[in-house]
């Protein structure tokens, strides 16, 4: 396996709109062609004709796709199939079984086109800070474009059908991941859980459906596809997290106002272990990049770039760690890795 | 309050035989003089009496007293007193109560001389590493010198007579300070602690009698002071002592055999807090010196000065602290100034 470079999405900028608590933005639409089965039902022939159809009409939209290369995931490595679904930009479904699937994938990364994964069609964009018309926007052209030489499986009454039900309508959905270690802190997150699923919001863990809140991040995304217009979903989305992030920074600056000094002290320590340590757990370097970021945002320790912090939050994942080793390693070995990279990535930075 | 800079005592050396596991190693006489009540029992008449009997006693000595000078216990600021007891110069009794107490110190801060303490006289040193012998040989001939001034209250059976039964006989405890991370990681500790009882040695923790095992720092000393001669009581405990070392140090070999990783792991990670952390409590930061110190031992972590280790110890105590800060500082206050102090004197260490 060789060793290869990190490359960096740009989702991980650290740019954009209130990136002091909102780390991306995603929207991603599920679309698929009429009269040929979902992907799970699909023959061999079928879901061929499927990826012949979608490379096509791609190819027929030159300029719009000059920046993106596609990649058929039979002939990806595993390890590199991997990697995508740590910088987030496949589903671990699309990773793990190929009917004959691929993903278009931009050079920038902030868009990739899924096919044959759960639908024939996921397009899929994301932006670094809270953008969502923006990942709104690189979607909706990608999918006029399609639009024009595909014809969609597409309902009167239900909009646009997908394999699972929870898609059908818009075929939208759309997630921002958030950092709100004051509000996880000061035991208000409870509070705002409750008060997000009551208007339709789902909350997820760092890693999607089904995970844990760690490292204080969480994802908030619609939980309703069906009876409000894509524009709606975007603009109510919007506002709720907009929602929550001042609350996030309203429990910052209390934090700052009553426990600076544990909260700066939390910050540098966090910088000091991460610095030196020889060994770490996955769980425990989210926990402490989080404690980095939150000091950092506060202004309570120097300037680290938040580009780096995200990016130090996804090659310190299993594929990324055994990407950049050019080797696969075990439990212990990534333990080692995972630090060693920390290292270097913090070296040279102010003390 | 002035701000004052911190003494490097010998003891803090880290130098002399053993000195990878013996911190250090200290030897007192108990004597008093005949005909007069012991401190405690003593007018004040009585206890300036013998008093001015010591120092004109020292005065004839010109020679061996020209690099000590006497500090008189109620002359002395407060900090100041306090500072001695932390660098293990004076004990705590000392420090709280003048009965015309006084103490004599010497320059390398090796030998002290205190007057009026449960004793009339204790005559103390402290060598780095385990050099019992050698403190002894400062003890005696000090006490030489007093004995030629001084009629000692002696008893042809019993000894010399002391305030504390515990004393009788010889008047002399040894005691050496011990890191034994590698007996307590291993826990094969509590064995030795009731071989050690066994053979008619006491264990303390680092602030001597009824202080916790804290760092893992044991002060390792003679029960018996009657019925043995003095030589047989240092050559007694030198040779517990070293065997002591040698199990503490097979019991390191085995950690770096088996737990290599994690052993030096968590001496960086050690490194990390104390370079970085902007608050540390006394037990925590004694606790993360001990790590170092085991890493530096076996050549895991960059050369630390053992000097540098003992130092740290000392100064991270509350006198010192305030001492170094020139103020009075109140928990929180010292819990920031340790940390300052430490980081300031990790500085410029190679990561």
């Amino acid at each position: 396996m060789p060793e290869k470079t990190f490359i960096v999405s740009h989702w991980m900028e650290g740019t954009g709109p209130y990136a002091e608590v909102a780390v991306s933005s995603r929207v991603r639409l599920a679309r698929n062609i009429r009269d040929i089965p979902f992907p799970y039902l699909a023959s061999n022939t079928q879901t061929n004709k499927v990826r012949e159809m979608i490379c096509s009409g791609a190819a027929e939209q030159e300029n719009k796709f000059d920046d993106l290369h596609f990649l058929k995931m039979e002939e990806a490595e595993n390890i590199d199939r991997h990697v995508l679904v740590e910088k987030h930009l496949i589903s671990p479904l699309l990773a793990k079984e190929s009917h004959n699937s691929g993903v278009f994938l931009r050079k920038d990364e902030a868009v990739s086109i899924m096919v044959n994964e759960e639908d024939h069609l996921r397009i899929q964009s994301i932006f670094p800070g809270l953008q969502l018309e923006k990942a709104w926007e690189e979607v909706d052209s990608f999918d006029n474009l399609f639009e024009n030489k595909l014809d969609y499986a597409f309902h009167e009454r239900y909009g646009y059908l997908t394999a699972c039900p929870t898609n059908v309508g818009t075929g939208l959905r759309a997630s921002v991941m958030l950092h709100v270690p004051a509000l996880i802190k000061t035991k208000q997150f409870n509070r705002i859980l409750g008060a997000l699923s009551q208007v339709g919001v789902a909350v997820r863990g760092l890693y999607g459906e089904g995970t844990d809140i760690i490292g204080n991040m969480v994802q908030i995304s619609n939980q309703i596809t069906l009876g409000q217009s894509e524009k709606e979903i975007i603009r109510n989305l919007f506002s709720v997290t907009r929602q929550v992030i001042e609350q996030e920074n309203a429990a910052r600056q209390s934090l700052l106002n009553e426990n600076r000094e544990v909260i700066a002290d939390q910050s540098w320590r966090a910088l000091g272990v991460l610095k030196y340590a020889h060994l770490l757990s996955s769980q425990e370097a989210i926990q402490l990049l989080s404690d980095i970021r939150l000091g950092f945002e506060l202004g309570l320790v120097p300037r680290i770039e938040r580009r780096l912090l995200n990016q130090m939050l996804v090659l310190i994942r299993p594929a990324c760690l055994q990407m950049l080793a050019g080797k696969d390693l075990d439990a212990r070995e990534r333990d080692q890795e995972r630090a060693r990279q920390i290292r270097e990535s913090l070296k040279g930075l102010a003390s």
